[in-house]
């Protein structure tokens, strides 16, 4: 191979054979090592964007697909949109590589195996995970909410507030964020000096009907916990329902918090104390990553973190009395 | 021209060129009036659909979306999106005709003025309007929702209940949806021998603080309205903390109702009667619609109108006495 040939690999041109363009790259990859390699500027890859978000846009979805869409504009790139439910049985992941036009993807929440996402991490194509449901493997770009961060400064507002027997509707058990938020509440918890009780934790689906019927087996138990946290503002919305069906009042006699900030946490009476997710900044963080990596770009922190905020309103308060 | 000519145009064949065809199209739509053209199977045009939603995909946005690429998804059309409020400000309609890879277009609630859209009608590019703003050209394919009779059962639901005096927060005023459900309203009212009293009706934009200020006149009117009707639930939560924050309870002092059943009209305490849009149907129409243009069919109801449905929940109630 012609020295002028490694040349216009490393600076990015374009008449050189993708074969011999891998071959370079990984040669020049294992002769540097770790740390940044040695690339010139390069011409970002052309084409579309494809986002996967297999389930119903509403306002979790919704907002994220909306702010990439609005990011990816500002780019010029058009967006291939794949949504819905039903998405979420097409296996979509292995025929993203040959598809013509498509320069990336951004896969939010991803539904498929970490192997499946390895697969195309291996075939080189750029995409970004959002919100991963799983520990996403080490050599993927991924960006997420600050679960735990987030999960501990609502747990400490709640002890803060006197509270010590504090029940949790969590997420599934497998996911990253049921697991990362549980640490973050641990973790207040034990800085007030308690432990988590026994059985004050559920996991089920985070919806409004899951959140109602374990928030109600929590509030039935001999040691009824004070307050309840939601796994998002759903389930919180349940609590509140299970709460109202026992004459239990809200914040009196237990205290309701949520997870996300979305609508539904400011229709509901009382208003719910919930932690907002950077929702709108994540689909453009994964756009700005996105587009790094089809300037051929190296990204230092493969897996971002963006910052949650507690918001208090009206649905926590004192923990009664005994 | 020959009649080999003529044939190949009518039985759909790929060889011809574009003007030719298009002076064949027209010579026999002339000659054949009104009524169906005498068109053979076509194959149908092929590539991606266009999906122009300006707004943030939220509960009701979203939904309509999310439905959209399932039902494209099962044709095996890629879905390019263009969503969030910035794309408002994108003049894409003029360029439409022209890229690359595209066969049509679904265009939800879209704020250009008629005149563009009718513009690109004249470039015999297939589209279809989702829930039109302004009342859409008369050959333009569009679907919305039957506005008119879900507002008119809304209002005999509350007349039934000895309501007379209803105070309305109308959507803006030169907006279809709300022309169309303030003559369904009048009409209910006439059935029931009531005229609208002058001042019952405010007009602003569908969101809860605007739902909240306007219903806050209303309520601070010496002739107090016994109910309110928002635009939809979104104003309706407005509308409810307008109403708590005088004191006033809900049904027993004033009801309250709204339109669309997005999943905050069931957050709420009460929950909303409200009448339910059919979101998802909106967009599985369209598509199929679309598909229809994409395949050269003639569409018979160039305007569809689903139907709408009455949910009664607990946010209304008997008209107080006096």
């Amino acid at each position: 191979m012609s020295i002028a040939t490694v040349s216009r690999v490393l600076n990015g041109r374009g008449n050189v054979a993708p074969e011999t363009r891998e071959l370079v790259e990984s040669t020049v990859a294992r002769l540097a090592g770790p740390g940044p390699r040695p690339r010139g500027p390069a011409r970002p890859i052309a084409g579309s964007v494809f986002v996967r978000c297999p389930y119903v846009l509403t306002d979790y979805f919704g907002v994220i697909v909306s702010s990439i869409a609005e990011t990816l504009l500002l780019y010029g790139r058009p967006l291939v949109l794949d949504a819905g439910e039903s998405a979420q049985r097409a296996p979509v992941l292995p025929r993203l590589p040959g598809r013509a036009g498509l320069a990336g993807a951004v896969l939010i929440l991803p539904p498929e195996p970490a192997a499946d996402i390895e697969t195309l991490r291996s075939h080189r194509f750029p995409f970004v995970v959002v919100d991963p449901r799983l520990p996403p493997p080490r050599d993927v770009v991924a960006v997420s909410a600050a679960h735990a961060a987030g999960a501990r400064s609502l747990t400490a507002h709640l002890t803060g507030l006197g509270h010590r027997r504090i029940g949790v509707v969590a997420g599934p058990r497998e996911w990253l964020a049921s697991d990362a938020r549980l640490a973050g509440h641990n973790a207040a918890l034990a800085d007030a000096g308690v432990l988590s009780g026994p059985g004050l934790i559920r996991h089920v689906e985070p919806t409004v009907e899951w959140g109602r019927r374990a928030a109600g087996e929590l509030l039935d138990r001999p040691d009824r916990p004070t307050a309840l946290i939601g796994f998002n503002d759903k389930a919180a919305v349940g609590a509140l329902q299970a709460a109202a069906e026992r004459g239990l009042r809200v914040p009196h006699d237990v205290s309701i918090a949520g997870f996300d900030d979305i609508d539904l946490s400011r229709a509901t009476t009382p208003m719910l104390t919930t932690v907002r997710q950077p929702l709108a900044e994540l689909g453009r963080m994964a756009v700005t990553l996105l587009t790094r990596l089809l300037e051929r770009h190296e990204l230092e922190a493969l897996h971002v973190e963006l910052a949650t905020e507690l918001v208090v309103r009206d649905s926590t308060g004192a923990a009664p009395a005994g």
